[in-house]
């Protein structure tokens, strides 16, 4: 077999309705599934039915957990009870389960009466665990090793169980109880004389999860050990499955896309932005910005206040967004920094000296430099304005970025002490607390000196 | 051998004290080697110079690619050729090449003039691939057949090459000019026939990339295809290497944290937070804040601009700043949106209607909201401003929120029209913009109804 020309979407229906099946079939054998369910995703729906008749069911299986969630369902509409405990026999259970979780309740039933009492057995467990939790996202076909086998009933287990692994390169040693004691690497079973023990090579220190805890934990420690696969076990340390390493890879995007938007105050969706209807969207965005409105007439408030010193320096307001705007940013990036750092580098409450030591000297560095370019800019391009007027808020900008860089920095802390997602302290919330400090800062300083 | 208790730092010292050399290298054969370099970090460096004497070579080379850059320095420092020499020959090349590029240069003479010529000529090409780019993050030792292989001769193969090679799940086939043509699973030769041939299993169709391409580029195909490895080749097709997941989730993380600091105004630094010095923090920081603080002067002039009616209805001003932020958290939610969709799903200027049409009816709706909530709000309690003004306000508030959308949604699809990087259109830039548009917006409104 030599490597094929690329095909469309329209060439895989014109193959359909000349009956080429032994083309059709060549092309899915020898194809990237990923690439060939973006174009089966175009094909009309009972095209697609005929489809899977004359693609041989592993292949179907697999071609059905990239398939799009609206093709999906009514492809399993189309389906005969045999056709889908046909192609059950060859899905993946976490698949699986991330097929049902896309389909309404009475398909999901249809399927499951299809399903062999043990496959359901396994997918009411799954579809059981916290969203986001390890349980949730973990495959249970792993490969098992007792202590007492030689590297030869390894091998002869591996061959067993591994055909519908996730992966055969990490092989978990249990107990009779089923609990997990160990690990051995296919690569160390392999370099291995036949007439080895599983005992002489098992490496007893195994990072591992439990089902309950969060995803994230589970990509933490793949990335800090270098590993390729971590296990997972119940409470009792009974193993249940295994989590690989493409699997966290998601979750990793997951995660920085849900920090991201919590940090621009969305409240993150569940979707993609093309995904994500209109009112989902409105939902997600509209709470924030309502929030942050009404706590912004508090800053309005302060101007008001001072209204008087206003009228009377006019050249005062100029100056207003300026102060604003500035001292926003430099919360938003020292909130920032922190806010990263705390979830990607382990930073805590413990290393409160540190961040409020290192913002202070950063603050002064910036402040500096804002302070006397600022100071300039006024003097010489405004002359209406005045050196006085010009140091009054270059003052007020040296003091507000060293605030502003105080609370953007501490607060992310603040939350995580109180036990609650920092990425929540979102920078426009800080912006709002800098604004009013800003502004009252700027009328103190500019009462007292003019 | 039984599972050990946990060792701290103290302990590990007192035990190369008292010459316990056995159980020190029992407990470096036993423990992950991450949470031994942790404790081993923290020894004094002569401690550890003698650590390396009484370690195997392997366990020392091993150790050595997860210790402190400062130790590593100190260390090599105390070295000799021939300890150099030996470390080197359990040493993964990209590991080494990692270890190098922390190294200052008269240290990397010293580790290249120990090191095999052929491993000479290895590094020095991995050292000269530009950075971020996939040849530069790729492992070299890979599993390679070829097509005329029998199963027993591939198996033979894997168990030579297997040994010092990143991953054996994936052997790749190349022809006899070691131009790539293919691949094969472990899985699908250990559990062929022994007579089979790689001819029947090889599979074609295989995702690659090539040593120049951004390591971004691997990322996005290892998770789109769900693989667990991808081989990179140079212009020719030649294989050079392999990147595997492991390697990609480290670059996931860290483009998720440059795109976040891009997005909040920082110059994206190269270490963590922890590990960055007062002075390049600084300069990461400065650049923003000095040219937002600039521009930010211009929507001080528009302030300015309308002082005589600022003059005249003093209440005017208080909304200023609410006006500011609504309008500065609204532009920050669409650009957050649409520039972690580019970077995740693939958005590009092709959808330039679509996002212009759902944010549209999505500011339609968040902006009759906020007109309601702002109207009644202050109508009903603040009555000294009037019901008069809170519909100028409100409607501002409408109006401005419609446009801040438009322009935090649709100016990451201008950057990336001009070939730039969207995430550095940061949200401070979008909020300068649109904090000029509001208040020219508001203060034409009030003008003509007031």
């Amino acid at each position: 077999m030599e490597p094929m020309k690329d095909y469309t979407t329209q060439e895989l229906s014109q193959l359909l309705q000349n009956r080429q099946f032994r083309i059709l079939r060549e092309i899915f054998e020898e194809y990237n599934v990923v690439d060939l369910a973006a174009l089966v995703d175009r094909m009309p729906v009972d095209e697609i039915t005929a489809l899977f008749k004359i693609l041989p069911k592993d292949k179907g299986a697999e071609l059905l957990s990239y398939l799009d969630p609206d093709i999906l369902e009514e492809l399993t509409n189309n389906f005969t009870a045999a056709q889908i405990g046909g192609l059950l026999e060859h899905l993946f259970i976490d698949d699986l389960s991330d097929i049902l979780s896309e389909l309404p309740d009475e398909l999901v039933k249809k399927v499951l009466s299809s399903a062999t009492p043990e496959q359901r057995s396994d997918i009411n467990a799954l579809l059981s665990y916290k969203e986001n939790s390890c349980g949730s996202i973990m495959s249970i076909d792993v490969v098992t090793l007792n202590l007492g086998d030689s590297v030869k009933e390894a091998m002869a287990t591996i061959k067993k169980q591994g055909k519908m692994a996730e992966t055969i390169n990490w092989c978990y040693v249990v107990d009779p109880k089923g609990k997990l004691i160990g690990y051995v690497s296919l690569k160390d079973i392999l370099f291995a004389k036949d007439d080895a023990m599983i005992e002489e090579l098992i490496d007893y220190d195994v990072p591992q999860v439990k089902t309950e805890d969060d995803q994230e934990k589970a990509a933490k420690l793949i990335s800090k050990y270098d590993i390729t696969a971590i296990p997972v076990t119940d409470l009792e340390g009974i193993l249940l499955g295994i989590i690989t390493v493409d699997d966290v890879l998601d979750v990793v995007t997951e995660e920085a896309t849900e920090d991201i938007q919590k940090m621009a105050a969305i409240i993150p969706l569940e979707d993609s932005y093309v995904e994500t209807g209109i009112f989902p969207m409105f939902k997600s965005r509209i709470t924030w910005l309502l929030v942050l409105m009404i706590s912004a007439t508090f800053t309005g408030s302060i101007i008001n206040a001072n209204n008087q010193l206003l009228v009377h320096i006019t050249s005062l307001a100029i100056f207003i967004p300026m102060l604003m705007d500035t001292a926003g940013n430099a919360g938003s990036q020292s909130s920032t920094m922190v806010i990263r750092g705390i979830v990607v580098d382990d930073m805590g409450v413990k290393d409160f000296v540190k961040i409020l030591w290192k913002e202070l000297r950063v603050s002064f560095l910036a402040g500096g430099v804002l302070f006397a370019v600022n100071t300039l800019r006024i003097g010489l391009f405004m002359p209406e304005v005045g050196w006085t007027l010009a140091l009054v808020v270059s003052a007020t900008v040296f003091i507000v970025i060293t605030l502003a860089n105080l609370v953007g920095g501490l607060l992310p802390l603040l939350a995580l002490a109180m036990k609650q997602d920092p990425a929540a302290m979102a920078s426009p919330l800080i912006t709002t607390v800098i604004d009013a400090v800003s502004l009252t800062v700027y009328f103190m300083i500019a009462a007292a000196v003019l």
